[in-house]
């Protein structure tokens, strides 16, 4: 039996082998990119369905349109509408989580070896999606803030296919863009060509609940924007849509036919009958709150337990804390001696296309108790401060 | 902006194109290929989705792993052991419905130019799917009721990647392949190494209750098998399965992962829930007496008002009816009149990749009345007669 060229190339995900063994409950985990299970709508939800299910099982359970139901694609385009974008719901594809919209995206737009712009460290996920329709990616300089716009040489943005980014509290680093750099973004990547895509599963999750406005809103008509519902509502509804140039759209609707036929048609009523009459305005501040307390107690304790040479960012919103550690420490080693100690996080080289360094890790808050967060930084330190002192 | 090499290659459905048309009320409609919103199981997935949501919200409303839930691979694994065989769940892949198994098996088996064995006809979806990766199709030769399997020559099967057939009431014929062909088909793909792709969705709706051993039988530790609960529960759950061999699984999990994580652990539940206590084993009897009254319907119409030079398949399962007309007829110009006058059906040419012939045309007969059902036939054999008269 022959595999195919890109599935020969496949190797696993060490993530993956990572959150196997980080599922066993005595381990602390900050490895896991879980939204808190405190924040599924599971009351409003069993009404919901129930309604659902009452009024219009037929369309809820039977094929549907590839595009999605046009309820709730009209619903995203309010959605941008309320800030100050004009969306011709036309242009919104729900999709299988926002995952799929990238595996969608990497099938329409990259060719073998063709240039594909990251932030330095970047998404893994859509790493791994991009990486089957096998691109040469280029890493776009990137500070503590994200990526660095004035390094955006000609060069660098010469015959690029993409450019993908998470402006907004950014898996792995919890980073946010700030303003100007978003519409100096926009505008080079427009004058050279390079189709922007902005993943954004996490701009709701902005702890003062302000949130930048997205590149999308520099460039409406030539945007490419992903967004999800499982940070709002439960990823396990697997629902999120891209907003793509009438340019893209066919395309991309085309490959989705081809991929699944649809998303679910009751996963789909499901969100729209949740989110048609306001639910997110109440439901989403409850989410930032949990997540801005669970984020103050890791800094808090990253604070008493870390040593001075240690760096971490300070998110104002989303899921994670990057930590950069003195460079004697490995990471990766440290993980393995952190895991016999009961805790465990992801270093942080996977999330690197090139020069991975070898000293830095991601930390996940939202789905740890204040205690255990204590505990598990505190053991995390102390292995930190040995390792330094041999 | 430039699109890859395959999405360039990309064209539009004709068949979608004429399923846009055939949702007028006012057409009659044989062209679907949906199941019956009778046959939805809507009282049952009520009671289901309030248990999980109240008892295991966490575990529904959360990501979940790649290779889906343990219980209902589980389940997958226990029915396939009721009929004889052994199969380990670790080779049970959840999918987003069937055709994403398809999708993920091109991903994992099909380059540019592999030679890709179909059955003449074949199901347009799994055409569609394998298509992204450019194959070269190569029709085997059938008849009424499949593959011919005596003219599978070494020079046909040789350096094949995979052969694709629907052993049971296949889409779109509704023939079913005999005991004798399937177990010499399995022997001589496995002499020649070609893997054999078994897509079953319709397996289950067998009028008669009886359903032939799967191919995968035959072999079971090298069959692919494509099952789906689109047709026994509901389609617009998105939930079907692969059974892989373990030379494969590893690889499709990979792609899976990369095109949307998992599917949706909600979805997965319920069906679980619905299906663990033997739920099907009283709901699709209802199904296949539902769908058998349908096609009884349909064949006595085709009797009373197709002409005696017309010929049609008469399926002991499934949902469709295939029409050869005599070769004067061209199903693409008889569908544009017959939507004039409210009718519509699926031309066949599609469903063929070389040699397509031009009078050839697919029926459902599962979402019609039975008084739309004789209305329809009448008026396609009215046009076909002034037709033939001309």
């Amino acid at each position: 039996m022959t595999f195919s060229k890109r599935a020969q190339r496949l190797t696993g995900s060490s993530i993956r082998e990572i959150l196997k063994i980080t599922e066993r409950p005595d381990i602390i985990s900050f490895a896991g990119g879980l939204p808190s299970p405190a924040s599924f709508p599971v009351g409003p939800l069993k009404d919901t369905v129930m309604r659902v299910l009452a009024d219009a099982p037929e369309a809820a359970l039977q094929y549907g349109p590839t595009e999605g139901i046009a309820p709730l694609r009209q619903w995203v385009s309010n959605r941008f509408a309320s800030r100050g974008v004009a969306l011709d719901p036309d242009r919104v594809l729900i999709t299988s989580g926002s995952q799929q919209g990238l595996d969608l995206i990497g099938k329409c737009l990259i060719d073998s070896n063709s240039k594909v712009l990251v932030e330095t460290p970047s998404y893994l996920g859509a790493l791994q999606a991009f990486s089957l329709y096998h691109p040469r990616f280029c890493a776009m300089p990137s500070d503590h803030v994200g990526i660095d716009v004035d390094a955006l040489t000609p060069e660098l943005l010469n015959d690029a296919r993409l450019l993908y980014c998470l402006p907004n509290f950014q898996n792995p680093t919890g980073r946010c863009l700030p303003l100007p750099r978003r519409q100096a973004l926009v505008a080079k990547a427009k004058d050279a060509g390079v189709a922007v895509v902005e993943d954004d599963p996490y701009g709701e999750l902005s702890y003062r609940g302000e949130t930048l406005p997205s590149l999308l809103s520099y460039d409406p008509d030539n945007g490419i924007y992903l967004g999800s519902f499982s940070k709002v509502l439960a990823p396990g509804l697997r629902l999120g849509y891209i907003v793509a140039p009438p340019w893209l759209y066919q395309k991309l609707v085309q490959t989705k036919q081809a991929a699944d036929l649809h998303s679910p048609s009751l996963n789909q009523y499901l969100a729209y009958e949740l989110v048609r009459d306001g639910f997110l305005e109440v439901h989403i501040p409850r989410i930032r709150q949990l997540y801005r307390d669970q984020c103050q107690l890791m800094l808090s304790a990253l604070e008493r337990h870390f040593p001075a040479t240690a760096s971490w960012t300070r998110p104002q919103g989303g899921m994670f804390i990057w930590v950069t550690l003195p460079e004697a420490i490995d990471t990766q080693a440290l993980l393995a001696s952190a895991i016999d100690r009961g805790v465990a996080f992801v270093p942080g080289a996977p999330f690197f296309t090139e020069n991975a360094p070898t000293n830095t890790l991601r930390l996940s808050f939202v789905t740890v108790s204040a205690e255990r967060i204590e505990a598990g930084i505190r053991l995390l330190g102390e292995l930190i401060q040995a390792e330094l002192a041999r």
